[in-house]
């Protein structure tokens, strides 16, 4: 029995930064196996946008790991604060979502999230079927847990406050909320980013009021982007997105540093630790190329997200491209006259129009770093206008492609 | 009818510390006229305890001001903050309120407030129709109406914080409340002391936020107590109680030093402006002696809270016990036995056991300083234990005074 606790608990701790504190975490195992009872494991998630990128499921392939030893999982989804939108009234972006909003995001989240989580032992709950029904005299108890101080503890409260940037009160209520969900579930465990400590160690702290045993806090490495430097975030363009084409998972993960080869596959794939040591081991001693490697990595996301053969055309076509400098079997085409430009465009003005640069100012960058090829060939940075003959390949960084037509 | 707009904002703001702004305060006023729509003026109380003393009444003449020019008083009952009691769960001193506590407290309050109001034209509410019925969302919205470093700029709250003495989330709702309050009421003047000006600017901000035309914070200077120089409070216990006995108002009015005088006159009697400019004058040049005015501001403080009758029978004790040296007509008797004490008591637990110092450290003390007497001897520092006959008077200080019995 002290083995298969030792067991679990070394593999569940395997990867986390944190797992706060641990010998809570032991005897909460000890006593799930004892008693038969299954972990109530948390892990919220905000609904306002539906897309998700692999940096987010760092916790879910440890939430997945839970699962297989009989967890439960349960998904939270925070839609009280998304039906609120801001407060401040100041907003355009953050609008309140509506209902039906809300339910659509969810369910998008849920196609995703089963893609590595098992679904009959998830549990998908909504924070408003609680929070909706505090009441102000509820809200002052909770508020009373914690204090201002404590508050500007937290590292961007602190940060924003010593600039002199305004925090609305509201916001010191995000984390209250949170806390509070964990003691609406009654959870054992909550996962988060390291990013997320703060708001998991308040869950802590209310459970301990309210009468619970307070949850075990696991932290998860942050996931850095395609730049190796930063967090992976959409709002970077240095992200892979779980829905996008097999051929951009593929091609995206081809393109990262190697030195974050065997962290990717230690973080967003499910190989264990036993296969990534062994890469590991094989890149040190040179009996595996970093190409080879990272081929597999890609090979392994598209699986994740789609499946073999997916990823094994995707692996053809992106061997077609850049290995064997060619172009891939299927590409956009475009008809120059349906974007209202003429034979001879400009160049900028082409590569926005197509949607290879989100900018004029990107689509110059991009020509001045000599990134825009026609036909192979480079446009030179001085190039202002360029002849355009139908059938006419062009080609931005390495792996956007587009055919053009003059006229229809 | 200009005027008349004059006439009426210079009464009003006389004894004022600030009305902000002054020129809002002219339009309402002058609209008010125009219109023959009475304002609303707000003044909101704690109905924690019921007792209240002559520094709350400088906001009460303030209202009565308004009430003669045919204005509307609102008084607001906090009680919804009271029914939470101690929202930390910490506080032995702070329990919730009942319900039957709360009107029976709001009961008292309308009897002492009546002393200086017409309650004809005196609406009083609770806050706890309106506060009860708020949403988690509601609450979020009005915290985003301000910031952390608002909040912080509150005397209290920046001292406390610099001091790092903990101040509770849930006390960043007090003046929330407040501010929200006014907006329920759709107040047009607030009334408070100068230590309310933050919560009163409260109001006004929350009310711009929900459409509403700001209402005009108007101070009122914070009463020095007996000592003269702290504020008037019940824990200095240098007040005067407006339920006090006829003889403590009296006897108590005469303790003031004479330098508070004229202020005291300003703010807490009916008399008007001209009159005491008169006294201040008079006393000045020396045709009005202080003792004959302070035993004026006695008297018109009797006749405020109870009658002329009870005011000039006040005046006759004070001067038979003081001027003649005398003791009063009534006073106290204890006996000995059923103090369960002997005949020659400790001097100390004597005092205790009368109720003439509240520990034996404050009866020390008053032996110490000579305050204590009996038979008009003063008792010396150094006498532990006294030998009491029947009959004998024990005084305390000016004021207090007993008949001691050994048995009955």
């Amino acid at each position: 029995m002290k083995d298969i606790v030792q067991d679990q608990l070394k593999s569940l701790s395997e990867g986390t930064t944190a797992v706060i504190p641990e010998n809570e975490f032991e005897i909460k195992i000890a006593r799930s196996l004892r008693e038969q009872k299954p972990l109530v494991v948390k892990l919220g998630l905000d609904p306002t946008s539906p897309d998700i990128h692999i940096g987010h499921t760092v916790v879910l392939h440890k939430m997945r790991q839970f699962q297989e030893f009989g967890h439960q999982a349960v998904i939270l989804i925070g839609d009280y604060t998304a039906r609120i939108g801001d407060p401040t009234g100041r907003s355009e972006t953050r609008k309140p979502l509506s209902e039906t909003q809300i339910l659509d995001n969810a369910r998008t989240y849920q196609e995703q999230i089963f893609k590595i989580l098992n679904p009959n032992q998830t549990r998908v709950v909504f924070n408003s079927s609680w929070l909706a029904d505090l009441s102000f005299a509820d809200i002052l108890t909770l508020a009373a847990q914690t204090t201002v101080a404590r508050m500007l503890e937290r590292d961007d409260f602190a940060k924003r406050y010593a600039e002199g940037t305004a925090i609305g009160l509201h916001e010191f209520f995000y984390p209250l909320m949170q806390g509070y969900d964990s003691v609406a579930l009654e959870a054992d465990v909550e996962l988060g980013g390291t990013d997320q400590t703060f708001n998991l160690l308040m869950g802590r702290s209310l459970q301990r009021f309210y009468g619970q045993e307070p949850q075990v806090a696991l932290t998860m490495p942050i996931l850095e982007g395609l730049d190796g430097v930063q967090k992976m975030s959409k709002s970077l363009g240095n992200y892979i997105g779980v829905t996008e084409e097999a051929r951009e998972i593929f091609g995206k993960s081809m393109s990262i540093p190697d030195e974050l080869m065997i962290r990717y596959f230690e973080l967003v794939t499910p190989l264990n630790k036993e296969e990534t040591a062994d890469f590991e081991r094989g890149l040190a001693a040179g009996t595996y190329h970093p190409r080879d490697l990272k081929m597999r990595l890609g090979m392994e996301l598209v699986t994740l997200f789609y499946d073999r053969e997916a990823a094994a055309w995707a692996r053809q076509e992106f061997e077609k491209v850049f290995s064997k400098k060619g172009v891939p079997d299927d590409m956009p085409e475009f008809c120059l006259g349906d974007l209202e430009l003429t034979a001879r465009p400009e160049v900028i003005s082409l590569l926005v129009a197509v949607g290879f640069a989100p900018s004029r100012g990107e689509a110059r960058r991009l020509v001045e770093q000599g990134g825009v090829r026609i036909n192979d060939v480079k446009v030179q940075a001085e190039t202002t206008h360029v002849e355009v003959q139908s059938g006419d390949v062009l080609k931005v960084g390495k792996r956007k492609f587009c055919q053009l037509t003059v006229e229809r």
